[in-house]
C-alpha cells in the first residue's frame, strides 16, 4: 500500500462541520461530502482529478477536529503553498485544513490509533448555542454507573452487539483502549480510542452508557451484549452531532 | 422602580444564540428579537401582553449564557409552569430559559454586577466548528502585553473613548471591576465585570487589547484613550459574534 516509490503523498488534518455535510464519503447522487468537497478544491487548486484517503469515514452529522486523509499529487508541492490554497478554496465551506505534511503512510491502513469524543449536555433545558454539537440529555445522569460502563468495554471484545446491521467489517473483534467519561459542570464527554471501530461503534457505545448513566438498563447488559453478539442486547444509537472525530495517531 | 406592592414579577435567565437575532430589544420593522420572541412565547402561555425588561441589551451576534429579565404578570404562576410553558413555546427558537423565580428586583435598574466574555482562537486556521461563536485572529497574539492592557483599563474611568457613536449614556464614566485574559491551547478568552457598560464598550475594549496583543498599537494608547476621551484614540471595534454576556449578579 506505500513505499519509496511514493514521492508526492501528502497528509491532510481537518476539521469540519458535520452538520453541513451528508458524510464523509463520497455518493453518487450528491455533492455535499467532505470528501467531493475536497477533492473538489484539490482539483481547483492543481487542476488534477485526485481522490483523498481517510482515516475514517464519518457519517452525516458526525464532526471532525482532526480527521486525516491523504492524497497522491502528480507533482512535488510547497506544504504552504498546498495548506493555503486548499483553505481558500474551502473557506466558507464548513472545512477547515488544520495541517498538510509530506507522508509516505497510507491514512487508513497504517492508522495505529483513532480517538472519537461523544459531548453530552445534561441538565433541565437546551442551549441554543450547542444545538447540533452536543447531545441534549434533560434527566440526570449517574457518573459513576457511566464509568462502569466504560470500565466493562475496554479491552478485546467481539462488539458484534455495539455495530450497525450495515458494518460490512468481516470481523467483528476490536480492541478498545480507552473509554472515559469526564464532566465539567452540566458537560459530560466521552473518550475512546482504538485501532479501529466498527460502523456506528462509538454512538452505539455511548447509547447504552447513556441508558445505563439514566438507570433504564443495568449495566451488566454491557457483558451480555459482548457476550451474546446481539444487537438488541446493547442500547440504543446515540445521535450522530454529539460525536467528534479528534485525531489520529500514525 | 420596585416595591412591596409588586408581587407578580418574575425573573428569567436566558440563554441565545445571538446570530438568530437582530439584538435583544424590540424594533418597529423587525420581529427576529430576543424581546420579540419572549414577548410572543409569554403572550401565547398566558394570554397576557407583556414587556420584558432586560439586564443588558444585546447587539445583533451578542450571545448570551445568562441574560436576565423580568416579567411582571397579571396572576401568580407556578414558576415550574412558568419555566416549561416558555421553553415549549421557545422550542427551536434559538431561546432558551434556564431558570425562573419569583422576584420584586428591578432587573435593569438593580444590577450590582454584569459579566462578559470574549472569546477569540487564535490559530493558523479558521474553525467550521467555530463559526459565529468565536473571533478568529490568525496572527499569535501576546498574552503578556494583553494581560498589561487588561490591567490598564481595570478601575474608575471616563470611557468615552471606549464607547460608539450611538452611545446615549449622559455620563460615560464607569467602573471596570474585572479585565482578565486567560489562554486554553488556541483559545483566547477575555473576561470583564463591571455594574454597568457602555454600548460597545466591551467590545472597543477587546478590539483595542488584541491590537495590543498584535503589537500594532502600544499598551500606552490605553492610558492615552482614557485620557483623552477620544474614540479615535482607541481601537478597533471586535466582531459581535465572540462577545457572550454571561451573568448578572443583584
Amino acid at each position: 500500500m506505500n513505499g519509496s516509490d511514493i514521492t508526492n503523498r501528502y497528509f491532510l488534518e481537518i476539521e469540519y462541520d458535520g452538520t453541513l455535510f451528508h458524510g464523509f464519503q463520497k455518493q453518487q447522487n450528491t455533492r455535499s461530502t467532505v470528501q467531493e468537497k475536497l477533492e473538489m478544491a484539490l482539483f481547483e487548486l492543481t487542476r488534477q482529478t485526485l481522490i483523498v484517503i481517510c482515516a475514517g469515514r464519518t457519517d452525516t452529522g458526525v464532526h471532525a477536529m482532526g480527521q486525516v486523509v491523504h492524497v497522491d499529487l502528480e507533482t512535488v508541492w510547497s506544504v504552504e503553498r498546498l495548506h493555503a490554497g486548499l483553505n481558500f478554496y474551502l473557506k466558507n465551506a464548513g472545512i477547515s485544513v488544520l495541517k498538510v505534511y509530506p507522508c509516505d503512510l497510507h491514512a487508513r491502513f497504517d492508522a495505529k490509533e483513532r480517538f472519537y469524543e461523544y459531548q453530552i449536555l445534561n441538565r433541565q433545558t437546551p442551549s441554543p448555542l450547542l444545538v447540533n454539537r452536543a447531545w441534549y440529555v434533560f434527566r440526570p445522569l449517574d457518573i459513576d454507573l457511566m464509568s462502569e460502563a466504560c470500565y466493562a468495554l475496554i479491552g478485546h471484545h467481539n462488539f458484534n452487539g455495539f455495530r450497525s446491521s450495515a458494518c460490512e467489517a468481516p470481523n467483528p473483534e476490536r480492541t478498545l483502549n480507552t473509554a472515559r467519561v469526564s464532566q465539567e459542570g452540566t458537560m459530560i464527554k466521552l473518550n475512546f480510542s482504538a485501532q479501529a471501530f466498527l460502523h456506528n461503534q462509538v454512538r452505539i457505545m455511548v447509547g447504552t452508557i447513556v441508558q445505563i448513566g439514566l438507570k433504564k438498563i443495568d449495566v451488566t447488559c454491557i457483558n451480555n451484549a459482548l457476550a451474546t453478539g446481539l444487537r438488541k442486547d446493547a442500547g440504543i444509537t446515540a445521535p450522530p452531532y454529539g460525536l467528534y472525530f479528534v485525531k489520529v495517531s500514525y
